[in-house]
């Protein structure tokens, strides 16, 4: 009977499959049974989302296939919904099944966060996996058709966007760009057409250097978006938003990209949450559990400051390596690293052609930008899935 | 002051463009006024609406701007909304505006006959224009994407065509071949989806050769589409269509190709209409109005078996062969040509390579046909825009 030990890795986002691919290459053969599950057969480029959410990029560029990424010889890969997580067991519960394991890595990736708006979860689309931004094209399409049936709806041409964030911000700028094209193959005025981000924080962008942030909201502007900063959302209806200042924007089509909480799962298994999420120890288990990891949007990281850092692909890939190290170390009896996030910079684009961003220290803003955020996610196909990948998804 | 007589054309469909065609070359300099009036600044081939509604041509390649077939030098265009026509005045009124004539054509075009099925208007979509087929596109994508949200909403992916006539056949034979391309573009299992087409007559293609509406089925079949032949629709709903036989199928999109009638202004304005048509005089006159020629849709020509022709593009071609010809010889006081509908051949699409039809006597089907229905659209744009126009926007 194998005696080896079973690594049960949940999610293929940033954090689960680059785990994955470090494994497959550090483990000796026999020396762990690594199964990877995932609720679907593809791995999805979360960071590129918003453009196939405007219509401006295919979805297809946004997702790559777990089995390309894998090598199945080395790691099982359960295309299953994780149900139930039961760590008192070393068992988790999927919709077709029940896996064991020795060591668990869950990086399940997050939900939205409301923040209790009324509302907004039933009304509002999210930015968060192919099926939704699939959803969210279809759907702003569709608004078009509909208003020239109806000429008098020009709520069918509003387009409320809650949260200025990174997703906020960038979808906007794609959703800004794909207007005019969306106007001509409809025959509908671009004066009817108007976007609005809505951001409850002091600022677009929170803690982003205001500098650049202005910069981005200059070129937004220019491209049509109307910035409500400082302002809350108070409920949002069927037919729109109300605001905390009581003015009320009619829309058909509200896309909240406010907020990002943990798996729901979390907190039912029993692990202590905030919102959501499990706040690691230095070496990425759950407090209390040595033997599972959390990464990812499920995890709390704290900087030297005491405050979270904001969940990132950048801070996923930098568990993920952590990770992998540590499920190594753990199995052959070796001395596990602590894990440090290493912020390398950070680049939002704006749409086509612009974006700001700080590499190290360094401010870039405009063209530039933007040639560094292809470069940032160029990276990233090289990391997963090496030339073969870059070639086949990249975008130049 | 000007004493010449004065033409107004409504409608630039197929017997209203033809007509302003053959009159920009009849005529000679200030020998009549002549003013088209259209509700948009584009004419549109309305044999071609089956594709872009399916998905499977974009639109612009179904619609042709009006001046670009037009001498703007010899005709005045008007983009505006008929409203009402005023015989007895010799007045049109427009949406915008008033138009006086001394003689009148009148090609509006038809409108959805719903024999009086409840709901059908409310809940089922048309065939009708650039704007209704980019409408039932949009609607047709967003269920697939509304089906990856809730997955148990079968009705989603059930798509019901009320009407086997060359419509409702031409169109599930485009939905069908569209369908494997959305079932993958949104993974989907296209074993999911369900094409229903429904007709009240004892046959689809009523009044077309047996054996080739045989033919046609099978074809039909093979691609996915269930056939409910002599079966009226009962009612149709929000949820679906309940059938006379007490069936009920549940789905989301309801297209309604099962009738025609004429225009609902012409009965308004006094003329004698059977379901909102004009049965014309041998010289396309409304009768008792010798100013008042009636075109396409919004006519009747009886055949000599003294049955109304279907009306086609090709009954409208020829009457506004004659119709110019008329109004020539009207002005000129030269005799005037009696109508005489002589049948060419009629071919239906039924998707990617196939058709069936009658050409002369000769019955066609396969591959052949759908080279001959790709000349008759060729031939068309031929007669309407010459040369430049085939080559723009023939699809070859």
């Amino acid at each position: 009977m194998s005696r080896i030990p079973r690594i049960v890795i949940l999610g293929a986002g940033y954090g689960g499959i680059v785990t994955a691919i470090r494994l497959q290459k550090e483990l000796n053969y026999n020396e762990a049974d690594v199964t990877l599950v995932n609720k679907h057969d593809y791995h999805y480029i979360t960071t590129h989302l918003h453009m196939p959410a405007a219509g401006t990029d295919n979805p297809e560029n946004a997702r790559v296939n777990i089995l390309k990424l894998i090598d199945e010889f080395k790691i099982d890969f359960v295309k299953s919904t994780v149900v139930q997580i039961r760590p008192q067991e070393k068992k988790v519960i999927l919709e077709e099944g029940t896996l064991s394991y020795d060591y668990l890595v869950i990086g399940l990736g997050g939900e939205p966060e409301t923040f209790g708006i009324p509302g907004l979860k039933e009304n509002a689309m999210n930015i968060r996996s192919i099926n939704s931004v699939r959803f969210i094209r279809e759907h702003v399409e569709y608004q078009f058709a509909k208003f020239k049936r109806e000429p008098s709806r020009t709520d069918y041409l509003t387009f409320v966007v809650g949260g200025a964030g990174f997703t906020g911000i960038e979808f906007v700028g794609e959703l800004a760009d794909r207007i005019p094209d969306l106007c001509k193959e409809f025959d509908v005025d671009p004066s009817l057409v108007k976007i609005y981000n809505i951001e409850a924080a002091p600022t677009a962008l929170p803690g982003f250097d205001p500098e650049l942030v202005e910069y981005a909201m200059n070129v937004l502007k220019n491209k049509g978006v109307t910035f409500k900063i400082a302002t809350a959302i108070k409920e949002c209806t069927p037919d729109g938003v109300v605001l905390a200042t009581g003015e009320e924007i009619k829309s058909a089509t509200v896309i909240w990209t406010g907020g990002i909480r943990g798996n729901h799962m979390l907190e039912e298994a029993g692990f202590e949450t905030m919102r959501g999420r499990i706040k690691v120890d230095d070496t990425l288990h759950a407090p209390g559990h040595d033997n599972v990891y959390v990464l990812g949007d499920c995890s709390i990281v704290m900087s030297p400051e005491g405050r979270p850092y904001p969940p990132t692909a950048q801070i996923s890939m930098q568990q993920a390596d952590v990770c992998a190290h540590n499920l190594v170390a753990q199995i052959r009896g070796s001395e596990l690293n602590k894990f440090e996030y290493k912020p390398k910079g950070t680049v939002a684009s704006l749409g086509r052609g612009e974006a700001i961003g700080i590499v190290g220290s360094k401010k870039i803003k405009g063209g530039a930008a933007a040639v560094m955020k292809k470069l940032i996610d160029l990276r990233y196909l090289y990391i997963i899935g090496g030339i073969p990948l870059v070639l086949k998804k990249g975008r130049f």
